[in-house]
């Protein structure tokens, strides 16, 4: 009796939420946006829980064995393996908000370009465009999307504290930089995550070519 | 008997419509024209009905089961499916154009930066391209396309009126941009559709890069 | 009897030669240097014949049916099948260099814009790439590579004269341009062809992207 | 008896790998990085041999029968094949450090462009990028990694006593341009020298977008 009682308080990675990871990392690399090891993916389990893929391997060759269980707090979950130095930055996403399914980091080149260009620039601004219909809420292309730039840092919790105030303020946000590094985005699931990327890497590219075309 | 009568009169997709809408997704998936859920696309059913694809879905991940009817007013026939809001801009050319069997819309990046730094053009004009010959009835490369380009819009009706009325003044026209949005080509089968999309595409990137070069 | 020695005197499409010309067609495909019903291929069959593929049939998607056999005066030899009005300048190619076993012609966009651009130059020169190795006489990067470049045209049989004149006088040519249009390059054999046309495209893409950072 | 010692002393390319080497080959290929026959891919087998890759092939087409042993002078063991000519250069490196167990060498059209432009420069210096952590022993992205450029050359003798100078004095380098010609990368095991190929084209593309948006 008692052994099932403690099976039921362990965390463990649904076959789903592992499932979930894999396929994201292989979206990911796929689209070139995870190159060496880089990017981190995860998937809600619970209110308390998220599962995430493990540290240093590439996204594009993740397997079940690489997902953990992690607590809102980063801590792992009975298991020696490593999560990412940069989990604080996924669990401060589920905490604040309650229908947050899934999140993905990753080092977009264009994003990352982009983000060291504007070296003076708190944020990123899109206007106009019609793909702005595919964020949820934004019924027309006459909207305005900004993502926040962070400076990116090796302190993550610091840094996770400064996302999270930002995040207090400004729920509406879809995504953020961290400057020189990458982008992170989430989805009330995997799937709205993952159009989320295509939306932004499509915002990226268009405005990168805008800039070669008239100039920064 | 009243049984087949009816079944004769409730217009359905084809197995072949169907087919054609999937694997043109998956076309212009691959060649990344339709990031997020962008895009839709269309094929003629008979003189007053089309197949299109559903609303809000993965160009890419489309099963038969996401293709519905429509009447060329754009209303859904037998199905509580959502077609796109832009079928109007499908049906426009269906009614307008008897010999067109397809149509396809994406959301072309390169477009849609031209369309977006041409911002008082009305039209985009490509000249002296040999693949000029891929489209029928350009013999030769000393020719001229013009695509013109119509403001983007959530008031679909009047977009589609708008439309409608320089198609009939140019029934020549081989596609059209809608600004920041895409582009919309057709052909007299999907065949055709899917050589134009080929050749916009090659279009439009050799004029941006021709532009980096020298100059807008 | 007669039966079998008019037998030997139709020149056939060998197994082999189709076989090289649909693959040829899809790695071209795959690097997008064909796009909507570009190019066309050839393999010399003899001394007097060639295999070369259909005209417009897009050419990932070739089967061995849309092959056939032209004669070195481009006629097509026991077939009602069309072959590309551009036969003559692959047959003039095999009547000048008897050691030449295929020749392949796409519409390289960087090469269309890079002969676009140098609208008064005969000719695009390329120096100094370790890469020009991978052409066979050429042992050092020390080297330059010359590729002439036509005017295009739909004259057919006068552009074939040009080029045949030009290529008997600078019989170590190992590709030209057609202004506007594409690239034609040939090899002992396929393989070696296929080499020249990654080679090119390298070196093609190295001067856009070294054109857009220095300047033209 | 003496037939077991003497099959002992004969180096032989591992299954192993043979296995890794084809396989680095096609992810070269798929990364677009070796054109035509560009390229030259090998592991090492003891404290005296290497497996390499054959001259001349296409590092996408490599079989198991397209790697043999050279020893450390870069003579071929046993064989008639022909490896690179490069091969001094892959084991320059195997005798100068002992924990190196795999180099590659590619063509990146990004890393000729940059070489060949900055063209007084001697060495070409990333820094602040997250990326770098994907190298070894840069727990941070406040750091700095310098490629050194060597001037291409077709005498390898010399050109390999050049690069071992340099590497002996500079031995934290990760990888080495020739100019115009390509990159020299290593690592531990196969696995890592392929995650320093992404990472380094990582970096090149990133630069040259960063050039071409704010000048060279």
């Amino acid at each position: 009796m008692i052994h099932f009682l403690l099976a039921a308080l362990i965390p463990v990675v649904s076959d789903q939420a592992a499932d979930e990871i894999v396929k994201a990392g292989q979206f990911l690399d796929k689209a070139g946006l995870c190159p060496a090891t880089a990017g981190n993916l995860s998937v809600r389990l619970s209110s308390e829980y998220a599962a995430i893929s493990i540290s240093g391997k590439h996204k594009g060759e993740l397997t079940s064995d690489d997902v953990l269980v992690v607590d809102f707090q980063g801590k792992p979950q009975n298991t020696t393996k490593k999560p990412s130095a940069e989990t604080l930055l996924h669990t401060v996403i589920y905490s604040l908000f309650e229908d947050v399914g899934a999140v993905l980091h990753h080092h977009t080149l264009n994003g990352t370009v982009l983000s060291r260009l504007m070296a003076n620039e708190k944020s990123f601004v899109t206007e106009g465009y019609e793909i702005h219909k595919a964020f949820r809420g934004h019924p027309t292309h006459e909207s305005r999307v900004e993502i926040p730039i962070f400076e990116n840092s090796q302190d993550y919790p610091a840094l996770a504290a400064e996302v999270a105030a930002y995040l207090q303020e400004h729920p509406e946000t879809l995504g953020f930089f961290l400057r020189g590094h990458g982008l992170y985005t989430w989805g009330r699931d995997m799937r709205e995550a993952k159009i989320r990327v295509e939306t932004f890497e499509y915002l990226f590219e268009s405005e990168i070519k805008m800039r070669m075309l008239r100039g920064l």
